[in-house]
This record gives structure tokens, C-alpha cells and sequence, in this order.
């Protein structure tokens, strides 16, 4: 089934205990992208300026993303961030950030994109992220990401939209400050409250909680002594989801779990090295492999 | 199969958000023996002061604890602690410890009790661990709790009793101490090196990882929206742990992950009330049931 992901592109100066990399791909709609075409065809919708090197936007040859919504605008300067996680590798510090075309309009879904079924909003202006749902005929699936920003800044358009979408991907620190609750079980049924069917809180090394009016359940991360980088994780979690909820055509308790597992998977690889490196490396057979293992390394 | 706890028995007066007890029963033994005691005639050794209410001391009227090993010591007093959850309910804040009689020579384990199989060595001195292990006959499962004291203060005498025991079961902050490895499978695969042919990693909230040298898994704490106070947590794991594992006679894999599963369920009632509350709320169907839910929860 279609996949639709709206989202950012970036490039990356990225430090942590392993070492430093200058001017690498990056962005939330990368990683997603990626992480989903393992599964499904994957339709980007995305802007970076003319300063973008056209080989970083190359990590989408041979693979199923369709690029048709990639952006190059002319002017505009493409997103930059700069993160250490030198000091604490579950936590990223930003060392410098800029918007550039970030801050700019958004990028147009081109009219063969329109009919999408499974969308994924990543994390940007919950306005703008009404106007790109609002934009799409029927689908059947829209989940979204947010940020403490949003929260802490424009509080009402993030209401609306909760409204308007099926499900809600965000962190530990984000449900807290969105809920007020530091439970994160009572913050997951305070955001149900709110409008999504289904929230998954992320909890990084810890792994993830998932709430619905039906389930409440909670796995965790891959055990990994390899974390090389963790920018990415939370999106190819995403992706990794996604994607299979994709090919499922269902949303049982069983698939959203299996989903579930599939974002730990892919979260994994991309953890395992910088930038796009740890999911360039792994293929659909490895990652069932570990799917399978972790499956089984939680069923007792 | 006979269990035998040694480990510390306590006058708590603890505050979380949803109030204040003076004066209430707690200590490792006494988690420990409680939670254990659902699944197995549980040995107890431990000392009071001679200030020991004897109604704090009647909470296993009824159950299968032997408190033969209990000592009243004349002219000492009880250990006391108070704590405080009100800041962060996931972290307690010591606002006042008197050892008192923890301070003082170990109680002794009685004749009956040296033919035990399965023992917990709750936290204490790691001299008094080791003198405590060593006048015990032929233990077939020795596992023992550690501080970060002991970790930073008496690092040679812990080395050796890791070289005496089966099993370490420790917090995620004792571990990174112990190891100096920040990432918790590395840390778990180091304490493996230091003696141990497994370790259990408590991560409070995010549950616990199991480590030996054929197995690395992690397990979720149970999703729970209910924590009352969270003193004893841990105790109570380990009680539900080994109470399990000493009606097993293996020690498979699968045998070891349900027993943790069966520690995570235990820990789950234990912090729903304050004390023994949440243990004495519930029975072993209760228990049975939640087990199961927790093990479907984790299948898909």
C-alpha cells in the first residue's frame, strides 16, 4: 500500500564517543524513508536548497522511495544541525541549528501522491502538518510525530491536529510535557483523550509504550552493545513501523505489535552506525532474522 | 526447595505524592521473604533491635516464612530509614539512615537452616556475605545484591564473593559503577568476566536485563499507572525471582526468564501501596494471572 511521508532533510554534523562526521544525511524524512523501503514503496515529500549536494541525495538509488516530493529550492539553504552526544550517548546536545528552508514554506505533495493511503507526518509545524493532511484524499492511516516546541509554542494547532489524525509517535519527555504526567501509562490515556486512537511513547534505550482504548503494552529496545550514533532511531522506529503496518491492510493487537517490533529492529541497525550507515548495511532477510530473535527472546 | 534470605529488616518512614507513613515495616528481607513466599517456604535471617515493635515483626502470620533466623538483639536498635519519592517518584531520596544494629556483627544462621539449596544474599558488607555463604553447606543457587558503597569502598572483598556466587542482581547505576561501561550490555557481559554466570540488571520503570553467557534479554517493567511507592521494588523482584526458580530444579533459559517475569509481576504489586501492602493485597492466582497477561502482553 502506499506509503506517505512528509518530514525533514538535513544535513548532519554529528559527534559522539565513536568519532565525528561532518556534512552527512540527515533529517527525520530520511530516515523513515529508508527504514520503511525495506518494506513498502515509500513517497517522500520533502525540501533542501541548492546547496545540497546532489550525492547525499543520492542514498535513495536502487530502493523503492520515490523521490517525486524531494524539493530543490532555489535561494533557499538546505537544514543544518549540529549534535554531540559526547557527553551522554542517549542524549543529543545541540551544538548549532539552522532552519534555513525549514523555515520557509512548506513543500508541495505532488497531485500523484494525493491518493496515499498510510501517512506519516514527522515532526514539523502542527499548521503545517494539518495543511499537508488536509491536502490528501482519504487515508486510511495518518500517524504523526511532534516536539517540545510545538508543545510548549502553538499548544492549540497541535490540539487540532491530534484531532484529526489516528496516531501520535513521540518521546518519553514529549508525553510528559504535552500530559503534564510523569507516569508515562497515565500520560499515554491523557493523549488518547486528545484525539489519537492509538500513541506509542518512545523511551530510546528503554524501548516503547503502546496505548490504545484496547492495549496498553510496552516492549523493549534491542539489546545492543553496538551504539555508534543514535540520530535516526526514533524515525527508522517509525519507518520500521510503518512500513509493515503498510503491508498489513489490519490494525489487530498482534499487528501493531508486530510493527512495533519491526521499528526496534530497524532502530537497531541505525544505531549501529552514523547517519545512514547501520540501515545501508542490513537487508530485508537480516532484518527478519532479528525480528525473529527478538520474538523469540521475549515469548518465555 | 528450601530458600534463605539474608538481608536487612527495617523501620521505614516514607513520603511519596501520595502521602506519608512513619514507622512501617521494610528492609530487603523482609520484600524479599514476602514476595518469595508465594511460591515457596521461605528461611529468613535477619536482626532487629530490641525497639522492634513486635506487631511490625507479625506481617508473615500465616505465611510459609520460618522466622527461626530472626534475632531480637538486646541493647540495639532497629535499622531506620527515610525516604523521600516526593521530588521523583522513580528515585528516593535518603533524608535520614541510622544503621543502628546493621552496624553491628551479623545475625547467624541457625543449624536448621545450613542445609539450604537456594540463597539470596541480600545487600550487606561483602565480608558478612562472604561469612554468611561460606558457613552454608552445599547451595546448589547463590545470588547476591550489591550496593554502590561496597562498589566504591570495599571493591577487593566484593571481588571475591563474585567469585562465590551464581547470580548478581543489581540497579543500572550499581552497574555502570561497577564496570565503568555506560551501555548496560556491555556492563552486564564485564560483571560475567568478575565471576558470575549471570546477572540481572534492574532498570526500575524500564524493567531489567538478564545476562549469561548463552542469553541477553530485557524484559519491560508491567504497565502499570499505579505506583504508590516504589520502596522494595527490587527486593521483591529478587524474591519473585528466586521463589520461583527454587520450585524449578533448572535453569534453563525459559526458566529464567519466567522466574523474572514472575519478579517483574511481584514488583508490580509491591509498589501499588506503601509497605508490604500491595504484596499482602494479592494471592498467587492473582499473581498466576498477571503473569500470564504479562507473557501475552510480550507475544506476538
Amino acid at each position: 500500500m502506499s506509503l506517505l511521508v512528509t518530514g525533514s532533510i538535513g544535513i548532519d554534523t554529528v559527534e559522539t564517543p565513536s568519532g565525528k562526521r561532518d556534512d552527512i544525511i540527515g533529517g527525520s524524512a530520511i530516515y523513515f524513508s529508508y527504514a520503511a523501503s525495506f518494506f513498502t514503496p515509500v513517497r517522500l515529500v520533502g525540501v533542501v536548497g541548492e546547496d545540497c549536494p546532489k550525492s547525499l541525495l543520492n542514498v535513495f538509488e536502487g530502493r523503492e522511495v520515490d523521490t517525486g516530493g524531494l524539493e530543490v529550492r532555489k535561494g533557499s539553504k538546505t537544514f543544518r544541525w549540529h549534535g554531540s552526544y559526547v557527553e551522554d550517548i542517549n542524549s543529543a546536545v545541540t551544538v548549532e541549528v539552522d532552519l534555513n528552508v525549514l523555515a520557509e514554506r512548506a513543500p508541495k505533495i505532488p497531485a500523484n501522491f494525493l491518493d496515499s493511503q498510510y501517512v506519516f507526518l514527522a515532526n514539523t509545524h502542527p499548521v503545517l502538518q494539518q495543511e499537508l493532511l488536509g491536502s490528501l484524499k482519504s487515508p486510511r492511516l495518518v500517524v504523526a510525530d511532534t516536539m517540545n516546541l510545538w508543545i510548549q509554542t502553538e499548544r492549540a494547532e497541535l490540539s487540532k491536529l491530534l484531532k484529526k489524525i489516528h496516531g501520535l509517535v513521540m518521546n518519553d519527555g514529549e508525553a510528559k510535557l504535552l500530559t503534564e504526567k510523569s507516569n508515562l501509562i497515565s500520560a499515554a490515556r491523557d493523549v488518547l483523550k486528545m484525539g489519537p486512537k492509538f500513541v506509542v511513547i518512545k523511551k530510546g534505550e528503554h524501548g516503547c509504550v503502546m496505548c490504545s482504548d484496547r492495549d496498553t503494552f510496552t516492549l523493549p529496545a534491542f539489546p545492543t552493545e553496538k551504539v555508534i550514533d543514535p540520530t535516526g532511531a526514533g524515525d527508522s522506529f517509525a519507518g520500521g513501523m510503518m512500513g509493515y503496518l503498510s503491508t498489513q491492510g489490519n490494525f489487530s493487537s498482534a499487528t501493531i505489535k508486530r510493527a512495533l517490533a519491526f521499528g526496534t529492529v530497524l532502530a537497531s541497525y541505525t544505531i549501529a552506525d552514523f547517519s545512514l550507515g547501520g540501515l545501508q548495511s542490513t537487508d530485508r532477510d537480516q532484518i527478519d532474522d532479528r525480528w525473529f530473535a527478538y520474538k523469540q527472546a521475549m515469548d518465555f
